[in-house]
């Protein structure tokens, strides 16, 4: 046969973004490797400038950016390093994006707005992204938004086994913020053993963001430690509103657990103030010193994202890793 | 300036397919037009034939279907007229699918499956369709799963429009039937007047469809008129069990509401047989004879669609006909 | 090097839709391995659903199904099924359909109709398609319609192969039912031996399906067997006129043979009494019980496509399975 | 209402390639307008230049080429054209190719081919085509490999109208040079009132163009005129011994009918001596000097074209000029 | 004809983001409307949220944004609105980007670069936009960068028609700061009627964004006074270093002229003690109070643009706008 | 783990159009190769027809072209390849055009202009390419019109080292023929030991291609060695004037080096009485007899392909291959 025959290898290659380098750098550690060196620095008026220190050539690229503040800036720098991955002949390209940027804005709630969830799957897939990678989605449907494989990790496991530790299961009652999240709550009521479920009763003017106003429990709660789930803490408004009906209902103690702690200002006042006797988080988005607060525990996300990755450039089962519900 | 001038105009046709044209019919008749005129069957292995009898080019083209079973037939059918107006030179396609195919497959609830209602989406796009208008989405996500305009429409307001005629307001409280439905069924109870709010706590085992373990009431109805409230019925199942676990929790009476009536077999003896005083759905798809049971009551969708894609024609404002937030 | 680098590999995986899962079995054990194991069912409005039991990350997998009647929803289980393989993460995608679905509405015969074969080549590539494999297409132009790489087998020299045991080529003609197969007709008569070409002169109303008016046998057939041969047999009606034809003509004998037996029902009644001595098809698609008849004999398809399934994966030549003319 | 508005107007403007300009005036004078100023040259490396000297902007723009030798240039010139249109923010670009370049390509014949005739649909689109227009395609599949709405005339009225008063019906027979154009000649027997039919046949060695080996006549033409029928004579090899096969199977007389003349050398030599009475096509592709021949009569095509253009500019309706099988 | 028939009308919207607001109202005043009332802000992590407050249906809408720091956000905001009318069905979109972002990564200078200029002009499209209009774009063939009509501005006349109040022609050169802005500065010396032409020949160190090493003029400009010319100004490094070598050589005095003042800091610092006479620019970005230095004079662009939008809505010729060769 | 799993291998296959085969032979025998058999010939209309002679499934392929004049022929050939080896489902497919067709149309000068450069990176993907190499495009702007990884090749290095060995460096000026190229001009200063600078100052017509009007030197060239550099050299024209104005300008001498020899006619006569001591050039594209003359240096191109394919095949780094600008 005419030509050159030789044998095919594949090669895992992770690089990050600047926004929370020190997340790859544990998923790195843990997978044994160093990231691939990267120059990325800013020019006077804000344009971003990127450039890989190393070959890309034929590897199986993972792209780590955590979407914290200043959010665009960072979504545009994993653009940007999509791009540069595509032009450089990278061979497979997935997005690791634990905390989902715009994942809140994923319908429209009235006419003329965006689906900036939607938008963002397609600015990805538009640098050059085959595949993305992402934690605990606000809505699972976001998985539909991305024209291509999602994998679709489910930190819960992490968060119930540490509460787990933290409470007595024949005291205790999950209850969500919000009507719109029991979905979430059941499943934690059932890990943690068919214990009760409540929520939080509110009407939230859609119009003004970061607001809400809590109104009552539904369900029973009185007498037990309630915990509080929710997907994200933003401002920590609706947790820290919902903390006090919790505890105004009769619950007898309030542990709040969540999956990406945004905890915009002022969250930590929010929270550190709410009555909560515990506030638990992952480390999917930095935690920064202004953000941290007594009661907050941090939990480290590196080792699922770490799993995950390997699985995925082994073509093994990241199945495991969100059998559940996610 | 070299050429022909001439003066613009444009012009609506609707074309519907063969599930459901009862409903094609009311929605001309609703603008006073006719529907166009077309030709299908089914050859003799299944295929389908379908020819337009009159010219459609340059038209704002409306393509109507119902998608009740057998649904896939249905779907192929819409697809099929949808590439035939595009090769024949139609303006503008807009797929009017009042029930949305495969509405419920919106995310991966295990590794391994399809999102099936964004491969819809998908070959809809494909076939040649500009934009989507559709009726209370399972998710209102699904609007992102469409790369173009979705018009949204919202048929609450016709359900509880007739639901507060049949009940005391003073005296009633509505049910969720799942704990994935509370969104919807808080809207409910703020259209009906702040009336209290409650949902059935229960297990469904995602690998098998049609079944669910419906438990117990979590909040109160005990002396009320339950509303119980969810976006389709399909067999009746969940309902069904939600209308007798109600009425456990002492319940006084139960009215069921729900916007699409696919009232898959056996759902009419589950229904009739529940306990419920009166199931209220919508004509989105056809009620046909066997599907009938005396405490069925039907209302008609086609002005709302009539209105919307009059609307749409004349690029008024469609937001009004779901301002709310589907 | 920075990274982690491993040997590559490539793994061939076989799913079956539910349409014919006999042939897919067969097409297995001639290579000697096992389908994927595959979970699909139809939910009561009749949604399918569709989930793969292990793995398929990173596999070339080859999705088989017989488009026979219900034909949409065996066409709507692949494009679900290949939704999910992309979403899983399978690194190729092969969609094997032995009778390419709608392969019949290849043109527009008349304005303002559809090209359903070309939309089911997009649908296809919509939902995730690679790659396609097909045998016999009635217009090998089809091929063209897919944008990407199409295995057009050839089904011919499994039936000459045959129809040469069962006839003295010294006293045979092959005759075309239809001006539209002489092509075909001619290349049986070249295998053969370069015996006499016939074919019959009738008149179809192109909009009415299944129905044609027989007229005269052009070119010799007296005293001789007639081999009649077409690419496909749906209700007979064509097949059967012309064996009476070419019988008044004065052949001594017919043979029919063809490679996609679709046999819609009344088939099996004309052909039985048509005056044909036998009638060759392969099993591309399922001949059930309902469908046989004293004079059918059915050849099996499954060692072809095994053989192009392991060449296609192993990047041998499939060109010598379709070397003549397909 | 915020903003400006305006009446809608639209506008038909006419460009041309350099390749046949004289059709595209005739089309304009037919339709009583001027040709848009067009600048076009060849840069001294074969590269070519094209600019509009009138704006386009908003406009209906048909862009008129004729695919002769050399057909590379002038199908590039077509492309650069359709860029500058689109760039130049045209509203609807059609594609108006009356003889469709590399329509004989339309399907592998063997492993390793191109199908160039996809390929070309598919550059028409990527350069920003809106719509196609040809007449008479080799394969009316063409028609699908276009993903967009393509108007496929049809010349065979313009040809059997001038045929008819050439010939005595009663004494005539149509004759396909070829099995695979009885198709075509089947038509032609309907419409010239139901006349015999009869075909050559040969084969052809598919891996040498131009090229052919006649046989015999299938069907009667002794003592008859045989009209010889395809959609195009290129080199006229297969024509020219189509007649002497036609003339010595005792035919009285032979015209050949067909709409593309692309007469490539050494056409007029063979088809002159060929001993056909006469040579009917259409000026879809330029008949210079070179191509002429006593025997040859060239029928004007630009009047069906002008009426087509016409119609799809007013949104009305095409059929009427292809109604019969194109 | 069935169905409605209505007169066609247009209407042209200008909405803008929050970048430079004043600029979109200066446009909408020269065009005498209102800007479509908009609402936005940003959530407490930094997402954006934008929705129209009146409809944009069938509207032919021209969104503004001018990306002045932070450029990423008010990118991304752009990218939201043009998702937004999209879905909100505007008829057609053109992005205005005045000042195109990241116009300077036009290239991969080295290997793994990104060129986020292309990169930009497929996030636009992806969005939905139809067609682009930008002024002065760093290189031209940025407009090659879109898949669609771009409408590329020339600000030269508004420029040069300034400066020339401000010279004797007679005793003036045009000096490029740089090899690669010749082709611009030979345009001034054209337009200021034949003056000498000069550069700066210099280096830099491409690896280190801002800034340059200027080493000596290369043409005459002894005595004269020297016209400094530039697409954009960003830290004002290049322009200042420049200015200095120029009256080292001997002219006269100094004027720079730019269209773009990005202005970072510390340009105001840099050309305020410069030693240029005046700097010109005009206000495609805003010049905030801490931009401004006694010799700036900041001319307005809002003219130029909505004499090209108006020109855009009627599809009058916009080439008149930047007749020359931008 | 079910199904069939072997070993990954790659192939490096290499083929090539006819415009200028013996480059590819070069590059074979560079890398120690025979080029893959091939089958190309026109039809006798100027179609062509394409056809691999041996299978080239799951090869990473490499299509050599050199766009020499007739261009628009062997553009077309090189589309037609790609598309035959994307049906023969080859697994990458690279074009290599080491002279970018239609690379000046790389922006509109004016309106209504095509941007071709853009439309043969598009017409590439659309038939197929993954990927392009070039060397020394006129723009290296046009990188960013392909949607996908360019490998830009830097010939710069060979023709310096060369030109070192013809001049004394303490003695020698570079020239740039035109204000557009100084860029190029500056690095050939700076690669040569930072000798002096210059351009010409010229006008051109630019809606007359070929053709312009020098004027005047500007910088220091007397009593030196000029080399005067350019990417290509067509007709010669603007590089014959530039010979005469520089040793008018007192140059001692002059070297002309360019990396693609265009070489239209009146190239070969204009430069041989130009006055220049030597020109320079590749083989990029052919170099026929017609095209030589006294002067003229042809430096083999080969090499640089080979071990740029060589280095992409084995996902080595090109980069080494272009450091520098290109």
């Amino acid at each position: 046969m005419t030509g050159i025959i030789s044998q095919g290898e594949k090669r895992l290659v992770i690089v990050t973004g600047r926004a929370h380098p020190e997340l790859a750098s544990e998923v790195a550690r843990e997978l044994d490797i160093e990231l691939l060196p990267t120059s990325a620095y800013d020019f006077a008026n804000g344009e971003i400038y990127v450039r890989f220190d190393e070959s890309v050539r034929g590897s199986d690229v993972f792209v780590l950016q955590s979407h914290t503040s200043p959010i665009n800036q960072w979504l545009m720098e994993q653009l940007i390093m999509v791009d540069a991955l595509k032009r450089g002949s990278a061979k497979r390209i997935t997005v690791v994006a634990p905390f989902y940027p715009y994942a809140r804005q994923d319908k429209k709630h009235r006419g003329r707005e965006p689906i900036s969830a939607r938008l963002v799957a397609d600015l990805f897939k538009t640098a050059g992204a085959d595949r993305l990678l992402s934690i605990d989605l606000h809505a699972a449907q976001t998985q539909g938004f991305f024209d291509g494989p999602v994998d679709h990790l489910w930190a819960m496991p992490i968060l119930t086994e540490y509460v787990r530790t933290r409470i007595d299961p024949e005291q205790c009652a999950v209850v969500s913020p919000d009507a719109g999240r029991i979905r979430v709550a059941e499943q934690w009521a059932a890990k943690l053993g068919g214990v009760p479920l409540a929520f939080v009763h509110k009407t939230r003017d859609i119009s003004k963001p970061n607001q809400a106003v809590a109104n009552r429990v539904v369900g029973e709660v009185a007498g037990r430690t309630a915990v509080l789930v929710d997907d994200l803490i933003d401002t920590g408004g609706t947790i820290a509103e919902a903390v006090k009906v919790v505890l105004a209902a009769g619950a007898s103690d309030v542990i709040v657990a969540a999956t990406h702690g945004v905890l915009s200002d002022p969250a930590a006042k929010r929270l550190s103030e709410s009555g909560a006797r515990e506030v638990v988080v992952t480390d999917t988005l930095p935690i920064t010193a202004d953000k941290m607060f007594p009661q907050l525990t941090v939990l480290p996300i590196a080792p699922l994202l770490a799993r995950a990755i390997r699985e995925v450039f082994d073509d093994g089962s990241v199945t495991s890793l969100f059998d559940g519900n996610a």
